[in-house]
Formats: C-alpha cells, sequence, structure tokens
C-alpha cells in the first residue's frame, strides 16, 4: 500500500472512533444511567487517549513526509490539508501540558459550577488564572511564533484570525448596540406568547418540524436533554431538544437550531463517509447553518405565519390573536444577561463582548484577577444596565472553565455567515416566502445542501461560503436585515 | 511503577475500552437509527481492532514475565489468571487466522439467515465446512498439544472440559428424555395462558418486576430489543425485554431471565470494577443466575401465587381461574423444534443434541455434510418426532455460522448450577416460599449475591459453585427438582 492509501486507511479507522467517542457523549446526555457517570469517565478517558495517541502516531509523520499533495487531486489535497493541521496541531503542544490541561479543566467544571453557584468569582479566579496561563502556553506552542489567539482560534475556524474578527465585529457592535437601544425604547413592546403548552404535543410539533427541515430520522434520531445539542456525522447524527409548559418556543427553535447542525451532517456527499471532508468543516459555518435554520427561516414572517396554524392545531387557543402578533412574538426582545437566553439582536453583543476579553487574556493584556470589572463595564456600555452577580456576568458560561479560547467567536462568525447567506438564498430564489408560507422550508434547505452542506470539508471555510454567496463574506448583509426586520416589528 | 501496577493500569483501560464496544452493541439493538448500520460496521471495527491491539500487546507479555503471580494477595493472583489466560489465547492464534475466521464468520451471517429462510442446509454446508475447518486450527493452536474441543470452551467455561461435560449430560438425558415423554403422555394437561394483554403494562409489569428482583435502575436501564439481552458491567448494566399482544409470559420470563445475568453484574464487588475480576466469571455460571431467578424462583408455584394476582391487576380477568392453574400454565411443556421456544424439561434435551454434534465436527468424527441426517436422528431419538425442515433443525440457531463452538454446552450447564444453587438456598432458607409467595424475590437474590455474585472472577466457576453450595456441583439436584416439580403439575 502506498503512503497516501495507508494514510487514508488509517484515518478511516481514526473517524470512526472518534464517532464512537461522540456517541459515548450522546449516551451521557441521553440515556445514560443516572450513577454511571464515575465509571463513563474512565471510559471516556480511555477513548480520547486511544484517540490521541492516533492523531500523534508517528506513522502518521512518516506517511505525511512521504506524499507529495501536488500529485493528487482536489479531494485528496483537501483532506491532507486537514490531516496536517490535525497532526501538527496534535504534536506540537508537549504531553506533559496537554495532560495538566486536560486534568485541570476536567476538574475546573465542578468549581465554576459552585462558584457560580455562589456568585463568588473570586473563588474561581485562581483556578481560572492557571488555566489561562497553561491556554498561553499551549497557544504558544501552537502558533510556533504566530500569533497566540489565533492558533487558538485555528482549532475551531481554520484560516481566521483575531485581527479579521475584529474587524467585523468592530462594525458589528455600534449599529447593533444602537439598534438594540431604539428597540428597548421603543412605545410599541409585543407581547409575548403566554400560556401552558402540552408537553406531548411540542415533541410531536418538532419531530415534524425537523423533518419539514430535512432532518432524516432514518439516520437519526431525537431525544430529549438538558442543553440541546447535535451529536453525529455521516450516517448517525442524532438530535436532542427540550420542552418545558410555559415555553414552547423553546422547544421549536432549539430543535430547528439544532436540525440545521443535523441536517448540515446529513448532507454532505457520501463519499466523504468517515474521511476528514466528511464533517462540517468549522464551528463557525456549523452555526451559520443552525442560525440560518432557527431565525431567517424559522423566524421569518412567511414561516411563522404557517407556524402560527400549527401552533393552534397543536395547543389550542394562543394568547397572541393573529399571525403578525405571533411572527412578533416569536422575535421578542427583552433585556437580559444571559447569552443563551438571548435573541437575534443583542446575541452577538454578548459573543463580541466575550470575544474582546478572551483575547486581552490570551495576550496577556487582561490578567484574571480584573476580569469581572472588564465584564461589567463592557456590559453596561452595551446594555445599559449594571451586572450584580457574577452568575449574570463572568460566570454565566462553562466555556472558559473547560479551556475553550476561541470558540466564541464562531457564534459570531456563524450570524454574520447566515446573514450572507440568506441574502444569496433570497436573491436566488425569488418565491423563497411562498415556500415558507406554506410550511416548505425544505426547498431553501435544499438550496443550502446543493450549496454549501454537501462539500463538507472539501474547502477552507471562507471558500465555501465565498462560493456559496458568489461573494466574500461580510456583517454587512446581517446588519441590514437585523435593521430591516426589526424596525418593522417594532415600528422603529 | 512496577510491572503489575502498570499491568493494572493499563487492563483497567482494555475493561473501560470494553464497556464502550459492548455499549454500541447496546445501541446498535435498541436505538441506533436503522440507516446508521454500514457505518456501525466500520465502528464496532475499529473497536474491535483497538481491543486487539490491546490484548495482544507485547508490553503485556513484558509484564507477565516480570510478576511473580505467588508474592501477590489473592486478588492480585486471580487477576493475574484472568490476563495470563486471555494473553495466551490471544497469542496463540496467528493473525491470518484470527482475521479469515473473522471475515468469514461476518460473511457467514448473511448465508445463514438466507439458507434457514430457504430450508437449504446443503446451500450452507460448504461455507460451515469452511468455519468447521478454521475452527479445528484456531482449536489446534489454543490447544497447544491438549484436547481441541477443551481449548474451544476455555473461552466460555475456563477450567472445564469436554469429558466432564459429556459424563454430566449422559446422566441427565435418560431422565429427562423419560420425563419429557411421560409428561407429553398424561391425561392431565394444562390449559396456556390465552387472551390479549396490554404492552404497556407489560412494561410497567416487568420494569417492577425486574427491581423486585433487585435490579438497580441507577445503574440500568430496560428498553425494547428485538431479541432480549443484558449488556455491560460494573456500574451500567442495561437490559432489554420484548412484549407480545398476546403473550405476556415471554416479556416476564424474559425480563427475568436478564435481570439474573444483569443482577450478577451489578452485585459484584465495586473493588473489582474495570478489573479484571469486575465481570461474571463464565457462560455457565452467568447462565445458573439468569436460570434460577427465571425458573426455580420465578417458575415457582409460591411466586407465581404472587404474579397471578399481579396479572389479573395488570391485566383484568385472566383465561385460567386459579393461582395453581396459572401456575401450571406457566410450566407448560409443549412439542416443539426450537430451542429458545423451549421449557425446563427440554431445554437440556436441544442443548445436549448440539453438544454432541459440535464436539464430534471438532473432532473431525462428524463431517458437516452429515451433520442434517445426524441431527435428524438425534432428534427423532430424543424427542420422537422427525424434523422435515432444516430451518426448525439444523440451522435453527446462528450459534455455528458465528463461529461458536463451546459455547452451546454452557447453557446446559447453567441449568445443573441452578439446580444445586436452589437446593443450597433451599437448605439454608426454609422461608424461601414465605419469600416468593408475599412477591419477594430480593431475599432469595441477596442470598445469591452474598454466596456467588459479589465474588465476580475471584474463583475458578467450579470453584465458585462448590463454595456457594457447599457441595461439588452434580446433575442431580436439576434431575430431582425437575422430576418433582413437573410430576407435580403433570400429575405423573
Amino acid at each position: 500500500m502506498n503512503a497516501y492509501d495507508a494514510l487514508m486507511a488509517f484515518e478511516r479507522q481514526t473517524q470512526a472512533l472518534g464517532q464512537v467517542a461522540g456517541r459515548l457523549g450522546w449516551d451521557q446526555e441521553t440515556v445514560m444511567p443516572r450513577a454511571a457517570a464515575p465509571q463513563r469517565a474512565e471510559e471516556s478517558e480511555a477513548m480520547e487517549q486511544v484517540l490521541h495517541a492516533r492523531r500523534t502516531d508517528p506513522r502518521v509523520g512518516d506517511w505525511l513526509a512521504a506524499i507529495d499533495d501536488a500529485a493528487l487531486d482536489a479531494v485528496g489535497r483537501a483532506s491532507l490539508r486537514h490531516i496536517r493541521r490535525r497532526y501538527a496541531r496534535s504534536t506540537r503542544v508537549p504531553a506533559a501540558l496537554a495532560g495538566e490541561l486536560a486534568r485541570l479543566t476536567s476538574e475546573a467544571q465542578g468549581h465554576w459550577a459552585e462558584a457560580r453557584a455562589a456568585d463568588d468569582f473570586a473563588g474561581f479566579a485562581p483556578v481560572l488564572t492557571r488555566i489561562v496561563a497553561l491556554k498561553r502556553e499551549e497557544a504558544a506552542a501552537l502558533a510556533a511564533g504566530g500569533d497566540a489567539y489565533d492558533a487558538l482560534l485555528d482549532d475551531y475556524e481554520p484560516g481566521a484570525t483575531g485581527a479579521e474578527l475584529q474587524a467585523m465585529f468592530d462594525a458589528l457592535r455600534p449599529r447593533l448596540v444602537d439598534l438594540r437601544a431604539r428597540i428597548l425604547g421603543a412605545s410599541h413592546q409585543p407581547a409575548p406568547l403566554a400560556g401552558t403548552f402540552d408537553e406531548q404535543a411540542q415533541m410531536a410539533l418538532t419531530t415534524r418540524l425537523a423533518q419539514a427541515f430535512g432532518y432524516d430520522l432514518a439516520h437519526g434520531r431525537i431525544d430529549k436533554a438538558v442543553h440541546p445539542f447535535s451529536s453525529g456525522s455521516g450516517l448517525d447524527v442524532r438530535i436532542t431538544t427540550r420542552t418545558s409548559p410555559t415555553d414552547a418556543f423553546g422547544a421549536v427553535y432549539s430543535t430547528i437550531h439544532e436540525t440545521g447542525h443535523a441536517a448540515y451532517e446529513q448532507h454532505i456527499d457520501p463519499a466523504y463517509l468517515l474521511t476528514p471532508l466528511g464533517a462540517g468543516v468549522s464551528m463557525g459555518v456549523h452555526e451559520s447553518q443552525s442560525r440560518i435554520y432557527e431565525n431567517q427561516l424559522g423566524r421569518s414572517r412567511a414561516f411563522t405565519g404557517w407556524l402560527f396554524g400549527a401552533f393552534k392545531a397543536a395547543f389550542g387557543d394562543l394568547s397572541v390573536a393573529d399571525a403578525e402578533a405571533f411572527y412578533a412574538a416569536a422575535n421578542r426582545v427583552h433585556p437580559g444577561y444571559i447569552r443563551t437566553e438571548s435573541d437575534e439582536v443583542q446575541y452577538n453583543l454578548h459573543v463580541l463582548l466575550r470575544f474582546d476579553l478572551e483575547r486581552q487574556m490570551i495576550a496577556g493584556s487582561l490578567a484574571v484577577a480584573d476580569l469581572e470589572e472588564a465584564w461589567n463595564a463592557r456590559f453596561e456600555a452595551d446594555f445599559g444596565v449594571k451586572v450584580t452577580r457574577a452568575s449574570q456576568g463572568c460566570l454565566q458560561d462553562v466555556h472558559w472553565s473547560v479551556g475553550l479560547f476561541g470558540y466564541f467567536p464562531t457564534y459570531s462568525l456563524g450570524n454574520v455567515y447566515a446573514g450572507c447567506l440568506h441574502k444569496a438564498l433570497r436573491a436566488e430564489m425569488p418565491d423563497l416566502d411562498a415556500h415558507l408560507a406554506k410550511g416548505d422550508p425544505a426547498t431553501p434547505a435544499r438550496w443550502l445542501a446543493d450549496k454549501l452542506q454537501r462539500h463538507g470539508g472539501l474547502y477552507e471555510p471562507k471558500e465555501l461560503i465565498t462560493k456559496a454567496c458568489g461573494e466574500a463574506p461580510s456583517e454587512v448583509p446581517l446588519l441590514d436585515y437585523l435593521e430591516t426586520k426589526f424596525s418593522e416589528i417594532y415600528r422603529l
């Protein structure tokens, strides 16, 4: 066997084992017996060690050295690009550092949960200080002389840079701060959707919606979980949802969101199954799919017009009188401290704040000891209110405690990409609203599958978005869309 | 780290990965999306290769060579006994032979299913001939000069020999043949439990029964599967069941059976978690637990007396008038060709037939081409009827087609062990029937947990049964129990 074939056979098994490890995570969040956790921790760690050993296997280095990428076709070159990047990342970080980070971030989750429950940032600061120190070491090892933050970002959004995101986000921020202030100050404030909603009817409706958006249940399943997620690639892509008796929108929109992630995985060219191209190409592109499904399609006036009827059929009389009030309720902007409870307008402001602060922490210009003060000052500047509890401020997210730095900006990048894709979709599909109004999001979803999802990891993220949209990505379409939509709803 | 500690740390991870592989099997039979099978096959194969590489890792050989077993305590010595046995077995078979067997038996399942559907033994015989040839090669490699069949048996029942089982089974057979004939010729024939049984009520009742027998749902769960099974060790032991609208006994007794397997795993000393002692010690001992739960306890007059009331509460009026008729219905013996549909009396006759034939095939004294004729002649001798279709004869079980030789006898050995344990239990717990009559099988189950289950792999199988029973195992208690019980029911 030549080096390329040997490498790809080895990689295929690694991909298969990665799917097994991922499914172990699915099992843990959905069906695992409640008292099985200590054993599961050992099982997951053993799987991680198997995967790490394969990612750093010296044979991979030998094969990579023996392969002339220029002699490969486009699929082969793209596959090698992924494997070379991962191998370099896996081998650059000293094993001792990787081990210490794994141990520390594993323990830190418990400390973070306790600190959040007690609103005690000072109690958690020493742990986070140590995490940031180790992440800076890791970033330096990965960057090999380049920018430290970019090196971390590269794990989630290959090719993106902190400087480029900074420019994009700096353009987003003032218009979003302004739009938010005008919305919350508007005299017309739509009513929320109040009431109680049968939870079995919610499950039936969300299952129907997932399928309507193109989710294939022959290659997937829907279960309940505390925090909804999508899991797996290829022929087995599972989603989870949650229901609440007082919030049917929560179940519906979290399901549509996860359907976006899952449909992306399900629509990748079957030829890429269990290869480096057989999964979504980046966190930002993944989030663009979940966001455009959830927001630009799912929360559109056209689709909510259809959904209003589906809600009445599922739940009986509603607290809102007509489709227009239902549309406004599904897009309601309300003050709040919590990113995950936020809406299309405010969400990116939450993310931009985190991006700026984590970039400073990795650069060394913001000490963890000063994080809470910096967070609260920035929050007041953008949201106009003071944070009084750390659990509503810098302790609200788990990310940093588990070592995720460079992950937050992919949320907003996903929104920006969704804005670009939505603009291109509307231009190419003039009757988009007609499809949505009759409860058919599958037609625009197929456009996304054809333009973007099927390519898997063939192109680099920005190249993929540019190809799909016919122009380079920019924050402008998202801003235009938000200003137009919310100016109408709030009569600005 | 010394060799022993290094080996045990390595072994612990291997055990954890084994649990992951096992859970992948559980997932496949319960929750896997129906079209995910091709990907799952690659995932399972990748896990098997990881496990095989660990089992044959040369470091294990080095560690084993460096350890002085005599310097260890009882737990250490027992652990080493398991690891040495497994390492020897894993390394004795040439990789090429192991690979060919894996490929052939994987393909053979499809051929077997087709042949069974067509009642075409001749069509399957060439495949089975090749399997037997390879199994004989494997057995010779494993036996290293010893008996070939014993070498295969050792995988499922360490320490047992074909000759010893033959002596035991030769003593079982004539009394069982005689008892079966007298039962089926008796003038008193109890009526079956006829009717339709709500399937949700069946699930509720089986869940309650599993718990009553000591199954811990905090460390387990119950799902539906086509063929009920128990899966996993330690803190995550799951069972499955099936329901049929016309057969509530099927759900109830398959659940009690699987509860026996699962309770065994759940009751093993927590100190043995993820060590070589942390799982049931052999197939025969495992089956003894499932069988004593199902039959000697679950199908006893005392327990069915209580169950009669539970059935009426769950399903309403029954086709049988009283507890005695219910007891007889739960123990009904009826003619049939199929092992898995059999009863306490006839089951072992089905197994003994397979044991004799597979031992001859491995010895080379029975050619596969002559198997069908040999099967049918033996069946007629023991059961008094002619087999007319291979699907009701030598093609009914999947075992041989997947390379399982030496497995069948553990079913009957389990029944023999269950007979011994039941005799000891009755002697030590004079009020056993009083517990069962009030729907409390947990008290005898705790006796089994204390006498046998908690020891996991600490003792060799026969040693364990001898310790639990206070005497060496024999087929006599099982025969006495069956003759007494069925003579009463059938008024012989």
